[in-house]
């Protein structure tokens, strides 16, 4: 498959009947094994890169080290692959189109794209320049002829100090703004609560990425609201790099290895 | 501790009334981890770092790539590191100079090094050649006043053809080479029979470092025969991908994660 076709057949996972399940991964060892175990894409998760790598989250790991985990995983399996490129490495719009020639230039064929500020996330982008640098990565899968699939994510739901009627309104208010940019796909992070789920699956006129926390609705529950992209964000990581601790643990306690 | 001190550190574990256990590591993560649970040092293991940057084994990476990620490590943990650094990624003297030089420039302050030719473990390095090598990895601590800790490895037993009593004797004559050169410690790779590391390890006069092998025995029992270093090569790394493997497995036949 060329890369375009790579886009639109990751593009089309988000319209079947079933949603489409992303068990992240953070390096080419955990690519090639969803690959083979005949998942349909492969998703990254920025928090498990920049920890395997000794990076704090939000975007301490920089736009080129990101990029280059990325371009490795898609050069190692053959199934489309999303990245998260967290906010975009800078808050401008040259920094979104710098971004997302990145993402082509690495092979991937789709984003995930945060409102959280770079390297605060206690702060939004405001909408508008969101909507504007969503327009531009847009544009450069056009100008590329590689029309990456943009999951845009919404992180108002980790503005705590709102209310949440004021967390659903504000995420519906950015999600059509985003879509209207053109993305293909957006991501409310952080509601578990199954009605807050199902209202926002409702409202907004695309497909939803919902994280499966551990107190979200279980994957079927969540496809049955019409939850259409479903991630699990480092959470894979952690469990690996615990089994990790575990058996150290029981190399140094008990000298024995699992 | 200075890079000096480290190195002194790392090798005064290898003296101990017990052996120093190295859970290898690959990423910053793990070495995080193995610091955490009180590890003394923490090592990496060659053919896991290659497995999640998507090379081969056998110095596919390179040196400037593994020595990348062995900085990273350095870089995140405050215990001695020792970089599992193959064969120096070339044939020549200057090949295991310019790895001794990139290994203290990545802030490691112990290496192995293996008699396996350059991506073909089929051969291994004229011994005599490979005693210069060390001696060249020696030198290049001392001039740098980092007096590194050479881990000599001799991959004798892969040599399927040889008898095992040819294997043992070869094994014997390498290892005394070796530490003329300079090494601090002697890896013999492969042997998991109690008898055959009995033997080795009263026969080289030097701490003896043994890969615990599933087959190998207990980490008690081979600290009783004698055995100075347990190292795990990439055994902790797939066992954290298994359990990613089987965490992903359960996600797409189950719909649940564990």
């Amino acid at each position: 498959m060329s890369p375009a076709e790579k886009a639109e057949r990751l593009r089309a996972l988000h319209h079947g009947d079933q949603p489409l399940i992303l068990v992240n991964v953070w390096d080419v060892a955990g690519a090639k094994i969803v690959e083979e175990l005949g998942f349909p894409a492969a998703a990254t998760a920025s928090a498990a890169i920049s920890a395997s790598l000794g990076f704090e989250d939000n975007e301490e790991i920089g736009r080129e080290e990101m990029l280059a985990v990325v371009k490795r995983i898609t050069s190692a399996v053959d199934i489309p692959v999303t990245a998260d490129l967290e906010a975009g490495y800078g808050p401008t719009v040259a920094d979104a189109v710098a971004t997302a020639r990145g993402a082509i230039d690495a092979g991937a064929v789709g984003l995930n794209f945060e409102d959280s500020a770079h390297k605060d996330t206690s702060v939004l982008y405001d909408a508008e320049l969101q909507g504007k640098r969503i327009k531009a990565i847009h544009d450069v899968g056009v100008q590329l002829s590689v029309p990456l699939v943009i999951n845009a994510r919404t992180d108002v739901f980790f503005r705590t100090e709102l209310p949440e009627e004021e967390k659903y309104r504000e995420s519906i208010r950015r999600a059509k703004i985003y879509l209207k940019a053109g993305a293909d796909c957006i991501y409310v992070l952080g509601p578990t609560d199954e009605n807050m789920i199902a209202r926002l699956v409702n409202a907004i006129p695309a497909p939803v990425n919902m994280l499966a926390l551990p107190d979200a609705p279980p994957i079927a529950r969540m496809a049955e609201l019409g939850v259409k992209r479903i991630s699990f964000g480092p959470r894979p990581m952690r469990l690996a790099m615990t089994a990790f601790r575990e058996a150290a643990q029981r190399v140094r306690d008990l000298g024995t290895f699992p």
